[in-house]
């Protein structure tokens, strides 16, 4: 019996530990407008990139084949793409260095998606690296996704 | 009497040129769907860029302070802002070159937005050069425009 209560303690943390960006979504107001949500997400996937944890903050992409990602290497399709283009291009912390996304503009297109622009700056050993973000965001029964990511690189940001 | 009625015809020759995109659009069925509509604005465009018209083709953007487009110089902001950045970076018909859409995809995101992917492709003496676009387009009662825009170079597309 004890060991049953301590197996299911560790089956808690560990999960807790895998989503934490369901926890930090469920401190939140479930009343919270589209801004407070997409903005929480946002935090959340800054936290997570900043603790190593490349899984964590893809958790704020739409898990579908409809996920698209625009940049760079051109359109990258689903979530398993998006997913294998960072692990590629961040394999280590040192790659993924200090993650901080400044300047987030909110602009709600109806109750259910809004279009999100930011900058995302990395601090890193081997030099820094910055750009501009927009992201289309859609309200899912479970919660607010990122269906579309277009990030691009500005020189000297 | 005469000369009222010739003075008529040569407004609205001048304004049927200076309006090509309008005129593309009213050619279109009102109760087309946003897909059919906001395809026609890209055609429109793309012909008018061909024509060297850069003006017919900023008819595409929302003209509104609102307006944002997101590059490799940043976010640019405002139709003034669009419109001085577009004129800066393509000064005459050999920097604006053959212009190409490829790959477009039309999301409606909801009656009245969509999300459109696509490849654009300038053919120039110079050197080609191409990347990948997200646009946000929204209707407004007179038309869908484009409040968005975030293009990007593709090296080597």
């Amino acid at each position: 019996m004890k060991r049953t209560v301590w197996g299911l303690l560790v089956l808690a943390l560990a999960f807790g530990a895998g989503s934490l960006l369901a926890a930090r979504r469920a401190s939140l107001d479930p009343k919270a407008g589209p801004e407070a949500a997409v903005r929480a997400i946002l935090d959340a996937q800054q936290s997570a990139w900043n603790e190593g944890k490349v899984d964590v903050f893809l958790e704020g992409y739409w898990k579908s084949d409809g996920l698209t990602f625009s940049g760079s290497q051109g359109i990258t399709r689903g979530f398993a793409g998006v997913q294998e283009r960072y692990r590629r291009s961040y394999p280590d912390r040192q790659a993924m260095g200090k993650l901080d996304f400044t300047g987030l503009e909110v602009r709600v297109l109806n109750p259910d998606a809004a279009l999100v622009l930011g900058h995302w700056h990395l601090t890193r050993e081997k030099g820094d690296i910055g750009g501009v973000f927009s992201l289309v965001f859609q309200r899912f029964p479970e919660d607010w996704r990122i269906i579309h990511d277009h990030t691009s690189v500005v020189p000297g940001s």
